[in-house]
């Protein structure tokens, strides 16, 4: 059984995140005892993948009430640090989703230890939840496998992208347990590489043989009959079953149709969207120029050029084999998402 | 009018190359003045592109006379140090085209200044036709296009790839010539960049708007009708029409063709291969580990992991809308290319 990935850890004080910029270079840990650190943490990417921005953010409401005074301005001032944390990151559904369950928690309180206990215990649960939903979502997928499979994945979708295993990558653990797994494919994922170097980077952890190739390659290698599926995770999953994703998700999903190879979307239903009907509604992150433009300290383009850099892309509901959540398999449709097949444990 | 970039010049003493490995960041020359230097230029990428190392290796074949002695072991000589050459980079046919014309030049002559000289004439002369072709292509590309275009290429098709003024990127010389031209996008090109390093070099040294975005990024553009036509080079081109270029092109041209985009490749003559039947006869450079483990100094890979890196990928002729030669527009078919149109000047 593979251990989870220690991404992130209350320590009664404030959330201990392992520093995901760092890697694979070091392992470094951040403590984050006030919200605007941990927002901090969420914008630069210290922490990221849609259930991990949330569960971060469903423990930053803790910092939050533990850090503005009791009394008649708590719930003014707990709201304003709810909304920092909110605005970090436009696209993943899951930061609002866990946001929206805290002020529930915290209703109309004026703040103290008990409402604090109260939402320590919410996010505990949560993360609970994710960690379960994970073991599901693995299940699920692994049960779809046969032996000797390689399997192809882009950005991480891993333990470090959630409480600990992941979405697509829980279907690559699982799949390993089981013994059914040959290799894994692993998109480098530009600009920030979170394909080399944390995908690859936690499966060598977990002893999983990776292959490691530009985004741009996995076109071929699916065109030579080298990858048997694709798993990717999702940031939103819209009524329909249309995917926001990491960048380069849609033209994975483009070159696997053509390969005849099935493209799933691994995510907890905390993904799904249904307010917005379908990924033309999504609100799609643009990231700055300085990702593409310099790397460490080397310039690779031109300081006169321009710069486009969007954070995700949207895959169409027809290109998505089945969508794998805790519960089942859906599928999309322009009537909206189906369940397929259903958990049966 | 736009001029020629300057990506190699003959000295009298040797060839002296704009050193590509370190743009943008600086313009250095490199000064090859024998065989080894040249092919060691060609092998790291210091010149690249498939007609710019097919006319490097035609100068390659001057150096090599220079530094044989004449006489009765001229001609062996000589000729290990064109296999020396030859052996540089497996993919692009305009290569082994360019050396075989010197040999034919060279024939059985024992070597000394006259045999130098026809070395030299002659490489000159495919320098200047690689110039003309470049100019035609552009202008037959140009043709094709309506005011106010926006188009996306990939690597580096252009000046630096050529004599100077390039294939895909000769058709968009042509285009800003006209006042036809809105906005380039250019791949940035994982591993080695050269759409951020060098083809968004060359169009802002041309005062040409060129916006770089990630390879992955590419199809999200595309679908979101940013972009009217994709101007691609080639390295090699099968009987049937089939295409190798640069890793990462077959996507492209998938995404291009969801969207219902026109994909034109643009290489001279000399890039057909009738020798090849289709794209599996080509063979396919893989390039080392390195590139996508390392960068500067910087590990943004595990140690532990596995990669693969192919230089070039093969996209079917299928997708092709067509193939823009300096003689005339080509489509593949299984009984192979076909003329559709000819060029009128």
């Amino acid at each position: 059984v593979i251990d989870p990935i220690p991404t992130m850890e209350w320590t009664g004080r404030g959330l201990r995140l392992l520093d995901q910029r760092r890697l694979p270079e070091s392992e470094e840990y951040l403590d984050c005892r006030d919200v605007e650190t941990l927002a901090d943490a969420i914008r630069t990417l210290a922490v990221r993948g849609a259930p991990a921005i949330g569960l971060a953010a469903a423990y930053g409401a803790v910092i939050a009430a533990m850090t503005t005074d009791p009394g008649e301005g708590f719930a003014a001032g707990f709201g304003r640090k709810l909304d920092l944390l909110a605005s970090t990151r436009p696209t993943a559904v899951n930061l609002f989703h866990c946001l929206r369950l805290q002020r529930e928690v915290a209703g109309e309180s004026a703040g103290g230890p008990e409402v604090t206990g109260l939402l320590l215990r919410n996010a505990h649960r949560l993360f609970e939840e994710d960690l379960e939903a994970s073991r599901r979502m693995g299940r699920l997928g692994a049960d779809l496998l046969e032996p000797g499979c390689r399997l192809l994945t882009h950005c991480n979708a891993g333990g470090l992208a959630t409480s600990g295993l992941g979405t697509a990558l829980a279907v690559i653990y699982e799949a390993a347990d089981r013994g059914i797994l040959e290799m894994v494919y692993a998109d480098e994922t530009r600009p920030l590489l979170q394909g080399a170097r944390l995908t690859a980077w936690e499966l060598c952890h977990a002893g999983i043989p990776v292959t490691v190739e530009p985004d741009s390659a996995a076109a071929a290698l699916l065109a030579q009959g080298m990858v048997d599926a694709v798993f990717v995770g999702a940031d939103r999953i819209a009524a329909n079953g249309d995917v926001a994703n990491k960048i380069g998700t849609y033209p994975l999903a483009l070159a696997a149709r053509e390969a005849g190879v099935p493209f799933y979307v691994v995510a907890p239903t905390t993904t799904l969207d249904p307010d917005t009907p379908s990924g033309e509604g999504i609100g799609i992150e643009q990231r700055s120029a300085g990702e593409l433009e310099v790397f460490g300290r080397r310039r690779i383009a031109p300081a006169e050029a321009s710069f486009y850099n969007p954070a995700f892309d949207v895959t169409p509901w027809r290109l998505i084999e089945a969508i794998i959540t805790e519960k089942s398999l859906l599928k999309g449709s322009e009537e909206g998402l189906f369940s397929v097949d259903s958990a049966t444990d």
